[in-house]
């Protein structure tokens, strides 16, 4: 087969966005719009990969880090056939180039396979057939049904504007006669732009075979110029994520209240409420139930745990029948074995929780390694910072540590020592003792309440 | 009236839920699917209710508590006929049955009324009319308008392929000829199945009139096979119950966000923000007000109470005129009395809290008695818990607990008793006292801070 | 140009409502329906602004402070031209006057502006077309286009049942004729009410021209009689802001999850994530992002600001660069200076909080001033309640709190103090120096814990 190159144009500055942002790095679904293409892109295995860019470049080319991208400038926006021709350098003289833009995010990888496949060693268009197709560049077919020309609405007669196959822009040509074509292209239209399109006229006139694949909906080819376009396609792509998961069995409670920016692994029997927000990777086991109003960044959560409502879990590990929340918080490096429960308002930062241990109530453990069936009572605190350094806290297995505890860091709790309510421990609290550290209670009789002052 | 029997099919499998959970048990609107159509089927008060039950059995059989059901087995998948044939023995000979569906679960009491009526001492089914019915058996009429038969779509003549009204499975039968007629079905079809629409055309050769009833809306006769259709069901549900809130005056922020898993009881002018859950049994009286994203389940909220965003409630009691939240949370047991106020990231289990007393920040009460006028500063914790044991505090009214106070259980704060910000409190404060337990302030001169560790 | 007078119909009592609070009054975008009419009426300049009110007058007249309304009472209910008639006495006998409705919230200013400009020095109606007319007054235009008559859908032939074009009941009426025009209606219909639409006909029998103008959109006209068309009209004037804020460049990750309740001002390059609600006027600055499931009200956030998901802002004020949540609460009066952080579970109230200091974790900060580049450390609380006095905390610049204190105001913590962890602190803490209030630390060997009892 012949080799294939794909350009991704992405010149464009989007000026509709209202962004010191180069429109091409617009997240969608969590990823800034180039990388998604890019992504669809890879997916077609490339032999080359050439990106053009133009406005913003340098910030463009900081977020896209890819080493094997190469990047052609297009220094002035002159139209699509000329960002082509900034590519032509870095594109071989045989096989073919597929063409793709950086702001038409979630054209699928099926369908330009499709696109590839019905170019031959000819050329295909990307076409999609619309109810309304005003303002769109139309197909024309000849009598055999072969494509023609593409011409532009402004300049269609009565019998051309009823057309309803339309211009998606993307398209596969021969390398062969690339730069003939791109060196044919004039501007003489209104906008004084060399418009990529008029190569298909170029390729019927030279007796090369011009075919055509479709999209399988519209937003295939939907291109973003505002943030309004951008919301809509982020609507899309995370409604098909949705479906996606309902048709692999997940349970969602509402498929239109989930929102997907990454990956989202899962097993069997796995459950999701309302209005979750997943980031990154985030890996669920078997039965995994995640609760309404949920944010999870780069997790991953062992089979039976159940996270209740308004929780937040980010860059954690989360092991196997665990119970988290409500408004539990996993801080980056949060790590629980199994069986752990984690209740509300607790904060985790990396922290490692052995196994069946809890922290239940309003407590934040930060760089503590906690052993096997601890008990953390409600309002303690790993005291591990002194301003300046950080510090670790220690607490063996079968410690109990009693509510209100402040461990002053570094600190040892040894195996199945007892802390009472209330104690600051800045020492080791022995092994299977009980320490304290806490005032003596007294009464102070006559005493007289505060009066409200004038 | 002749008696009424129903029988629910129930045996599916459900292959692509991908789930171990039975078809039939996948929860809709917070209950198990076929629950939910046993519960419709009660309102029509049948003599004799059936269920036939297969795949996962034990399972459907313990989710599924009610003990006048008949359980009839359909150890295999042989077609909805061979279904109701297992159903047989348990049916008298007289009298009618209606069969419903463990996967159907939006069915109207309204609508089945309207089809028993219509069946009258003879057979009648529930048909729909749908704008495109391709896949469904369609309804032959005469040209009298009565019922021939239904004819399978892959059976249907180009003139039958036009016909809008199709089955939706759902019937009443007359008993009398219930057993010739399953017995008289056969299998000889693609799928090597007994179809129980093959009863209509007995019933028009044996001369007994057939009648039909039509269903409101499409979704009282869809059934569930997959996530895709249980979620869309669900939203169904949903909107059916918003709609129904809404004009009987519950203001509701949108109605496109609010999921009522259970009922929702609600006085005059309640308004529910946009994106809350309720479960179980939920009662608002006149004039409640729940703020954005809050999670009730079974609670009682009575009159004037103001619920503030990300607030979590369960299994608990809110008096009048309260005011929670935001993120407060009320676990099992916990039970206010009139004017509470019960601030953010504050917890309460399994105590009551007395007229007017409030418990503002960040605290942690469980198994506590709480009087009235009481006021528990920030950071005060009911230490309840010794490693095995649950112990109970109580704070008699008019108490006023300084911040950060520990309260070791068992422990009575008297009457009028003021205790000291971070006293931990062992024995009985007296009352009308101050009693503190805390250790002397010093100041260390000369100290030198911690300086940054390479 | 002739003075303009606008009268407001909203009398009517809404009995579909269930509500014991007059329909006009129930809040829209978070402000009552007749507030946004007489907000849109007040954007045409009116010379005079009548309000003709009825069902819980009072109410009404309480809720709507504005000064220069002129208050007309329509006692009984008797039709829209009754309800016109009462407003006669407040009316110049020259001039136009423009009749809104207080249940009809979401009109455009342009469209009444084109209405008015329609009528010139006679009369104008705004209509709508609709795909379904039923139950609406139809439009009867002559051969000339000129409008002639409204007919109420009932008496309707068969021919102006056709009639798409429907009256809104909005419209401009020269005051020279309004007197007559009103004295002349007839209440002999089946209701027994007075009909402003008759006026139209005396227009045309007076030979005045009536002209038309048309809304832009059908909810424009639409009236709100019970809850599910408060809800529907909620949701368009929510998605309409949505709009207009990507539209201007505001990033949205989902348009029909923002809820804006008052005025949402922002810089450029602002993003918001899903569920957010924002009520009265709250100003983001460039680069501000907000995270989801967040709530603002009364909240000004300078530049480059973060606001974590679950966080929850009112009447406060956040500087450049801060880093808020998750679950972060400001309360009134909280006011950050730049570059401060707030983490969760984090309360501040009635504060300032300095250049660069955090309070990271489960703290409570009530009535206090914090300087620059303090520390609080987690589980800190300010004492600012002694059951009836409120007293201030003042933490000067360079203090490290340590874990766990409590400060017991009135008390200040001087530039440069160290607080131990688990400290209560009620006198100064002196400058530069390590201050502690803190228990010996124990240890009971020999105990034994606590058995589980029986």
């Amino acid at each position: 087969m012949d080799s294939l190159s794909i350009v991704i144009l992405a010149a464009g500055k989007g000026t509709r966005m209202y962004s010191a942002k180069p429109k091409v790095l617009h997240p969608i679904g969590g990823a800034p719009m180039l990388a998604r293409v890019i992504s669809t892109a890879r997916s077609l295995n490339p032999a080359r990969l050439v990106v053009v860019y133009g406005f913003g470049g340098e910030q463009v080319r900081q977020a896209i880090k890819d080493e094997d991208i190469v990047w052609a400038e297009q220094a002035e926006q002159l139209g699509t056939g000329h960002a082509l021709k900034m590519a032509l350098p870095a594109l071989p003289s045989e096989g073919k180039t597929l063409v793709l833009y950086g702001d038409v995010p979630l054209t699928r990888s099926e369908t330009l396979q499709q696109l590839i496949a019905a170019a031959g060693d000819g050329m295909a268009v990307l076409t999609d057939v619309l109810d309304d197709a005003s303002g769109y560049g139309r197909m024309l077919r000849g009598a055999d049904g072969k494509l023609k020309a593409i011409v532009e609405h402004k300049d269609c007669t009565p019998e051309q504007l009823a057309i309803r196959e339309i211009n998606t822009g993307m398209m596969v040509l021969p390398n062969r006669h690339l730069g003939d074509w791109l060196h044919a292209l004039r501007n003489g239209n209104a906008q004084g732009e060399y418009y990529l399109t008029d190569v298909l006229a170029l390729a019927v006139a030279a007796g090369i075979p011009v075919e055509s694949a479709s999209v399988s909906a519209s937003w295939e080819a939907a291109g973003v110029n505002n943030k309004l376009q951008l919301a809509e396609l982020e609507r899309i792509l995370q409604q098909n994520q949705a479906r996606a998961l309902l048709t692999a069995g997940v349970t969602l409670a509402d498929p239109a209240r989930i929102d997907i920016r990454g990956q989202l692994l899962h097993g069997r029997d796995v459950s999701i409420d309302v209005n979750c927000v997943f980031e990154g990777v985030v890996e669920l086991g078997d039965n995994v139930e995640i609760g309404a109003n949920c944010v999870l960044k780069n997790v991953k959560v062992a089979a039976g745990s159940r996270i209740a409502a308004f929780s937040h879990l980010e860059d954690a590990v989360v092991g196997a029948d665990c119970r988290l929340g409500p408004y539990a918080r996993l801080r980056p490096g949060a790590v629980l074995a199994d069986e752990v429960h984690i209740g509300n308002f607790v904060e985790i930062k990396k922290s490692t929780v052995g196994l069946g241990s809890k922290v239940n109530h309003l407590t934040y453990i930060g760089d503590a390694e906690i052993g096997s069936k601890v008990n953390v009572g409600a309002g303690s605190v790993t005291c591990n910072y002194d301003g300046v350094n950080k510090f670790k806290t220690v607490i063996q297995d079968n410690v109990f540590v009693g509510s209100g505890t402040l461990m002053v860091a570094p600190v040892t709790l040894e195996s199945g020592a007892t802390v009472g309510a209330g104690s600051v421990i800045s020492r080791t609290a022995p092994a299977d003792a009980l320490t304290v550290a806490r005032a003596r209670q007294v009464t102070i009789a006559g005493w007289k309440r505060p009066q409200k002052k004038s």
